[in-house]
């Protein structure tokens, strides 16, 4: 082959399918262009940088561009893409250094150029020490302004905001979190909610406010420009030191704008399961493009690094000319708040009845281990099934045990359709540093099993 | 129901089965008869009170026959069953304190009178000092002896054996293992079996030897009859304060001689999946019972508590009037070595071939978090597959990682006959403090795919 690909997007998507390509095909021409001076970096790990549980940045970086290059792989740094044309098949280049813009042909594109955190239209958005979090830049500008702060504030009440709420906490800052719905982590149930929401207070009881139903208006600052309080709807005025917006992203397509690559959901990039878009020699992968829910079936966007990395191994695979297909996902979700681990996996109770399942749930609170095993912790685990076909529609948990290990026993079950009465008899290995007898995972199964029955 | 329910065995099935029940049906007379002392108790755990992280044999007891009865179900301790006459639908009971013998009739009987230690055929195995461990009783005597002893053999190298050689050695015991096979842990493949040998020996070298390929052929006393060595058929002679004995164990069937109850393989009693024997009012469930293997089609006999429980259920729901179907199991085993987790799920590699699948197999030693977190740790995992079905058959994993979560999230795969193809794109969630981004259960499918496709 003596085509080129051009991959446009230096997060995790875009290496990932630079260097599934490469050893798929040793020959093949690589290009990849990226606005960031940095490729190949986990963004999810920032905040346990800004934590300083990670103390350098650079740890968080998989691969350098010369990695990179040593694979014949051609990487152009603080290189922004501005316009595709599928006709022409070319890609309109700005060089971020010298603001020079050129054209270049592709034989096969891949648009991986991920999400960006959505600024929401508050009075005075622009002062200083407001922060977005996606890029290690913004890590470090965060740490340095925790390290010499005392007060801060957190808008969203979702996961990065309670991984940053973690990092902030014990780094002994004040922390106001401000969310405009009912509860934080909406896509739970509100009862689950409600308890990580007890959790984090109990646990630090005076260090932390969460605020719900409260919109943040307005910003003040300082002489410096500096922002010094938040204005809430309801009158509140809450003094800090810094910001840090958490209230959601977007993906990067706006420079598709006129092209011929159809978006879906949300300005995401519609794409099949061979992660191609509606143009046969283009691609996607990563949080720019759309996902199908297979709890669902509908299409869905879920930004996930887990999911662009299967997404640019499966473009990768692909462009190839192997067979690859990325099915979907199931909007699986974990993350932990100190030793409290928050997870969910398809659809929660309250979605479910919206959707028109006839669902039923069960809510079980056990040791993860067999109880008379000094080191076994508790879990809550919400299952929720459907009362007609008894197939398991999703799963919450959250405890200081070993929830993980629950939720990733449901997963393969929701994937096959596999029913309450057979899951609930699954054989799950048993010992008492490991797990009850029958696990709890089962318990919630024969308990919503028995409810349908009755 | 004006019906009596007889029980036969105290262990887990049979206390589960009476709990059950009641549960289910509040009037249903039910009558529970063991040959112990005690009842409803986790085995499982008495390698942890001898080890001394549970201090009380107490804490084993899952409920008094106090809470029985205080739940209208009649506990015969010390009641040991010497026949089951199904015609006459009588049992023979021997009360163990007066001797005494009586028939009781049954409408329903359920049988789970568990397994014993096969005790091997050695010159001088009647000596003081050489132990089983099942019962709380055995578990008082061992950890009595070891805590005046220096020394110790222990006999087979199954599961029980290294639980009970953590226990050991944590007590500061100078421990041989003597295996007659050419491997310990016989279900693993051998170079599995390998890493958790050079594990144990790694982490206390000079403290403990494994003897694999070497019979035990004699033991020999002291003037008062006490175990002080033991001789190998290759001419060792080993010093020891004393030995245990974990050389497997059979059903206990005997007394069901002559009865129409049918036995299955390596006698234990033949059940279908409703827990019903071929007498249609006798039940079975617990250690004395065969299962059906999901994986190979085939029965097999895996006593195992988690087992027990599910059956005991299955069997009062059926008892009861409802239905519950216990298909199978998928001969999952778990257990640890100090921080060593140690699991397998299905069948092994070499198992697969005699079986005559056409297996491929992946082993990947990698991290269990993302590699940037401080206390993430290596894991082992080998996954097999078929190659002309691209269906999963089994997994072993070992390492001081979360092993446990990946195994679990095999097993609704294995159950569901899930293609490698599919799993590997299974959307596990994903945050650094619990995954790489794509974890390795997911690149173990990967590998085994390419190697397939290749």
């Amino acid at each position: 082959m003596s085509e080129k690909v051009v991959i446009i997007g230096g997060g995790a998507a875009g290496p990932k399918t630079a260097a599934k390509l490469r050893r798929e095909n040793p020959d093949i021409k690589i290009e990849l262009y990226t606005q960031e001076d940095i490729i190949s970096y986990s963004a999810c790990g920032l905040p346990y940088y800004i934590e300083n549980i990670i103390q350098s940045p650079e740890t968080l970086i998989m691969r350098t561009p010369e990695d990179f290059r040593k694979q014949n792989i051609d990487i152009y740094l603080k290189s922004r893409c501005l316009k595709v044309d599928t006709e022409k098949q070319t890609v309109l280049i700005e060089d971020l250094v010298s603001n020079n813009k050129y054209e270049i042909n592709y034989n096969i594109l891949v648009i991986a150029t991920g999400a960006s955190p959505i600024i929401p239209n508050i009075r005075n958005i622009n002062l200083k020490n407001i922060y977005t979090l996606r890029t290690i830049d913004d890590g470090i500008k965060i740490k340095k302004k925790m390290l010499e702060s005392n007060k801060a504030v957190l808008l969203g009440g979702g996961y990065i905001s309670i991984e940053l709420l973690e990092a902030l906490v014990s780094n002994n800052i004040q922390v106001t979190l401000i969310e405009k719905n009912s509860q934080i982590l909406k896509m739970f149930d509100e009862d689950f909610a409600q308890r990580v929401t007890d959790y984090i207070i109990g646990r630090n009881p005076g260090q932390v406010s969460i605020l719900t139903n409260e919109e943040v208006i307005e910003f003040r600052g300082n002489d410096e420009g500096e922002v010094k309080k938040v204005i809430t709807a309801s009158g509140k005025e809450i003094e800090t030191d810094f910001v840090i917006l958490g209230t959601g992203v977007r993906p990067n397509t706006d420079f598709l704008e006129g092209s011929n690559i159809e978006l879906g959901i949300q300005n995401s990039i519609k794409v099949g399961n061979t992660m191609r878009t509606s143009q046969a020699n283009v691609y996607a992968a990563g949080d720019c493009t759309d996902n199908f829910n297979l709890v669902t079936n509908r299409y869905t966007w879920v930004p996930m690094g887990s999911t662009a990395n299967k997404e640019g191994r499966c473009a990768a695979i692909n462009i190839a000319g192997g067979h690859c297909s990325f099915d979907g996902i199931l909007n699986s979700t974990i993350t932990k708040y100190f030793n409290l681990t928050i997870s969910i996996i398809g659809i929660s109770y309250k979605e479910a009845l919206e959707l028109g399942f006839q669902p039923e749930y069960a809510i079980v609170t056990k040791r993860d281990k067999a109880g008379y095993m000094p080191d076994s912790s508790m879990m809550t685990l919400k299952l929720i099934a459907d009362r007609n076909t008894h197939i398991i529609l999703g799963i919450q948990g959250i405890g200081e045990g070993e929830v993980n290990q629950r939720i990733n026993t449901v997963i393969p079950a929701i994937l096959g359709k596999t029913k309450l009465e057979t899951f609930m008899n699954l054989d799950l290995p048993y010992s008492p540093p490991y797990s009850p007898a029958i696990d709890p995972i089962l318990n919630a199964a024969q308990i919503i099993y028995q409810k349908i029955k009755d």
